[in-house]
């Protein structure tokens, strides 16, 4: 690993901090000697560090455990739950949501407000979305915990705190900023989807996240880390062509996935995904023929996506999610014929853990992950 | 940037000799102590470091130039294209190559032996390139340059030293050991050519390069990293889906791009590019419809990899650099038109400035590249 700036004594005690931090975060509670141990600082360092990250209120010390090599007794530190906590935030077409998580990655607390935001007023809706943070801030505070920071997952393109263009919300360069007075950070639903699956579905560290909304997205994990491409427009799965001179799509091209396997392609004249399980559950042959349709369509999507990206594994989630006992068997079929020759086997497919949660998840965990990762840096260290 | 170790003094001479040799490697010449000022390490520290680079013949003194902030004289320490060199190798399904590179990037020996290697004898070939490579090592050695580490590209799948799978040569789970008693890599012939056109086309940091050869392949570059994906994969852009019914491809799949745009699909029974060149600059309408029919597949595959992969532009490399003033307005048409309303505008489409050159120069590259990273390791400093 090289980094452009040689290492001197004044930015070793900020690295050092993340050293520790995430060394009590990947494998804790540990004791100080078992933390020398495991980064390689000397015990004295490491109590210097450790009493930092206990006053900034991110650790916090439990009973006496056997730590180190030599089994000594020793106070165990691990990750504080009780202080401090981060908001995840969610524009859906469909709804608003909030949620509160703690730094040991439990959910604290969990808002959703149904809505239809389709071709929805953006300063009205931003508007009504503060309120909900404010409030969600407010209990949080009555729980005793700190939020220190909050990100936002929205259905569109995102560029710094601007989001580009939500075609479903009928939203174009709406600059989202000062909705709560914290550091806050703004980024594709998909993209935060695809993170919260990592931290919060205990994924392993490789899959593409394949995320069925009004709009298909994706979110690719390579090494537990988030491909965004070069203008962070990468994982746009619903465009992928699947019939070259297909129907119209709303993106300019033909024959897109998102044509025959988006959410109002798969519910047609049904108002929900409640009532389209139904129908499949009852053997409803339309329904059962939409669905083997949506699954084929996936099927050569996913297989150009194989190729192009080599995931580790491939997860359904979204409205795929409660459709994916009808959907697995076509995709898989789809998958295991295209793919025979180039690999021993396909990439396994399965559905994901935490379902419509996973963006807001993924919106509180990044933040989490802000706090892991440069300790110093967010918390004023 | 978090390591999972601390920092100590131990490590840190090691990563600075990277820090000193990547600045003078990015923006040299410089002299100690713009060195001094570009890293953050004190002069002292530069000067032992230098002194150690100097007596591995990596990098050079020369005449006295203005250096550092406060313009004082002194000497410029540079790369060294005098001493060390790097070998890169290539097995191609048409011929056989080799070159040398010099640290800074200058090519010093460059040999090809065309042959005919589909359904070839594994270990005649390697053989055959076992005495290539020595040849040329010689022939380096007699012109003063060590070559230090050689890198070989191949039409196939990798994974270590072995080749999972070549199609086109007709091999399977070859391991490629002791061709040279030097550090060794091997990789496909795409990544490496991506690799190429990155160090040696001067490119941009962010790019996709599409090979196209007997089987089509891509290697996508993003902030002048290769993307390799999960188990090495990534960039199979010659299997993306153009049509799901259509033509069976040797993959197992149907429709593939490769079926559209492969070599043998635009020779047909033409024996060279350059007969196909020629053809098209007489205006034969066979050939003039069958290279409008690969642009408009490249186009469809194309912008299935944008959705997926979002590149900063898009490099046609291989055969289709020849066959670029015919391939250029069906692939710009068809990603103008499915694009639209995705993006600002597509990516920019440019031919390869290196050609046939690219994989063998980007093996050598990324031996180089090797060194630059980790000198005390490459090097035993």
């Amino acid at each position: 690993m090289v980094t452009s700036r040689g290492v001197r004594h004044d930015s070793m005690r900020a690295r050092n901090l993340a050293v520790v931090l995430g060394a009590i975060h990947r494998s804790g509670p540990h004791t100080r000697a078992a933390l020398a141990e495991l980064t390689g600082l000397t015990k004295t360092t490491v109590s210097s560090l450790v009493a930092d990250l206990l006053e900034a209120g991110v650790v916090t010390e439990r009973g006496v455990v056997r730590g180190g090599e030599r089994g000594r007794p020793g106070v165990a530190v691990s990750l504080s739950g009780h202080r401090v906590a981060t908001l995840g935030l969610e524009i859906n077409v469909d709804y608003l949501a909030a949620c509160v998580v703690d730094l040991t990655r439990t959910v604290r607390l969990r808002r959703t407000r149904p809505a239809d935001n389709r071709n929805s007023d953006p300063a009205h809706l931003l508007q009504e979305l503060r309120g909900l943070a404010k409030e969600t801030i407010d209990d949080a505070g009555a729980a005793g915990l700190r939020v220190i920071g909050a990100a936002l997952a929205v259905p569109g393109t995102v560029e710094g705190e601007t989001l580009r263009s939500a075609p479903h919300l009928g939203w174009r360069d709406i600059r989202v900023a000062g909705l709560v007075d914290l550091p806050f950070a703004i980024d594709n639903e998909a993209n935060l989807a695809a993170l919260g699956e990592l931290w919060f579905g205990a994924r392993e560290t490789d899959f593409l996240y394949v995320s069925g909304e009004i709009g298909v997205g994706a979110g690719l994990v390579v090494a537990g880390s988030l491909f965004r491409g070069t203008f962070g427009l990468a994982g746009e799965l619903g465009h992928v062509v699947v019939v070259p001179d297909g129907p119209a799509c709303r993106c300019g091209g033909r024959g897109c996935l998102e044509v025959y396997a988006g959410q109002d392609t798969l519910l047609g004249a049904l108002d929900s995904v409640s009532a389209l399980v139904s129908r499949l559950e009852s053997g409803d042959p339309r329904a059962l023929e939409t669905c083997a349709r949506a699954g084929h369509a996936l099927g050569v999507a996913l297989t150009s996506a194989v190729h192009l990206l080599d995931p580790g594994m491939i997860v359904l989630g979204g409205v795929f999610a409660p459709l994916f006992p009808w959907l697995e068997g076509p995709v898989a079929d789809g998958l295991g014929a295209r793919l025979a020759h180039m690999r021993d086997s396909p990439p396994a497919l399965v559905v994901s853990k935490i379902g419509p949660d996973a963006a807001v998840l993924g919106a509180a965990g990044m933040i989490i992950q802000r706090i892991i990762a440069e300790p110093a840096e967010v918390l004023g260290l």
